[in-house]
């Protein structure tokens, strides 16, 4: 998706350490007008899927999964980070891991809203090793839903999480696919 | 906004200790097209403010805020909550207190997005004791940055935080005001 490409190559900083600042627009100031281009053309994507619900994990993957299930004409449904590891019995949940905090996390989704009849996509800002990615699938699995496919925003291709999870038989869309970067060459896209 | 109103009396659901669930459609699953009328409404009720930036927090916040911005046409912007007390210069920030949670934390704002020529509308799922919004309007104090005021989508008008801020001076539109809540009687509203 050209648009998003352009800006993360005027706005995106690199940093050492793997780090991609896009925060300018997409994950603490959010441009409106560039996310419901990005949830127009994933839901186009996804448009003959039969999507019941978009499924995104709190909490810079919600405006993004807003503007996709506004084109797919259904409800988002974000998954929380547990607060303790007491988790109720009345949610689906998923251990993931953060190598942004280095720790891992539970996602839990009430099992009001997510269940067998659905036909979900996965959306989320981020794509990398996958680790968010899989959590959800296993909450989606867990539930006896459907997973239709994934749409994401910027994928770090390069680390392999993508391509893993494409092996696996999982559909997924990414807006923008950054095949290199480093903080003195700039980034390089697929 | 009867809109609202209407759907917190269907679909919301008290329990004891004063907790309004509406997780169903406004902070857990999120109904897309309510969050969109209601982002019509309160970018209606500020339209003529010269807003140039909607500020929320994390996580319940931004999908609200998405939907106002999107109707005034500027950046949606939220507060992170700090994972440590180590928090970095070039940040605004505020601590806030959870009642919720039942602890402080602390809200930042990169220092990059809000400053002095911002017209800031603060927007919310909740307002209640007014913890949260009191820690944005600090932080826009501390970037020198002139709220213009505050939406809303539930007021739980008997907790008074509400009034005690209109009584500062800031201008609150509330969607929907819950004069009184109990998990027999039901919900009245203003």
């Amino acid at each position: 998706m050209q648009l998003l490409e352009e800006r993360i190559r005027n706005s995106g900083k690199v940093f050492p350490g793997d780090v991609l600042k896009v925060d300018s627009f997409l994950n603490h100031q959010l441009d409106i007008e560039l996310l419901d281009a990005i949830g127009a053309e994933i839901a186009a994507r996804y448009g003959d899927c039969g999507v019941t619900k978009v499924l995104t994990s709190e909490a810079s993957g919600i405006a993004v999964a807003c503007f996709v299930a506004r084109y797919l004409g259904c409800p988002a449904l974000f998954a929380k980070k547990a607060k303790t590891s007491n988790i109720s019995s009345n949610v689906w949940s998923a251990v993931a891991h953060s190598y942004t905090h280095n720790n891992d996390y539970t996602m839990v989704v009430s099992r009001e809203y997510l269940g067998a009849d659905d036909r979900v996509l996965l959306v989320d800002d981020f794509l990398a090793n996958g680790c968010a990615l899989r959590a959800l699938t296993a909450i989606c699995r867990e539930a006896g839903a459907e997973v239709v496919g994934a749409g994401i925003a910027i994928e770090k291709a390069y680390q392999g999480g993508g391509d893993e999870l494409r092996a696996e038989g999982l559909r997924i869309e990414s807006m923008a696919k950054i095949a290199s970067m480093d903080e003195n060459d700039g980034i390089t896209f697929c």
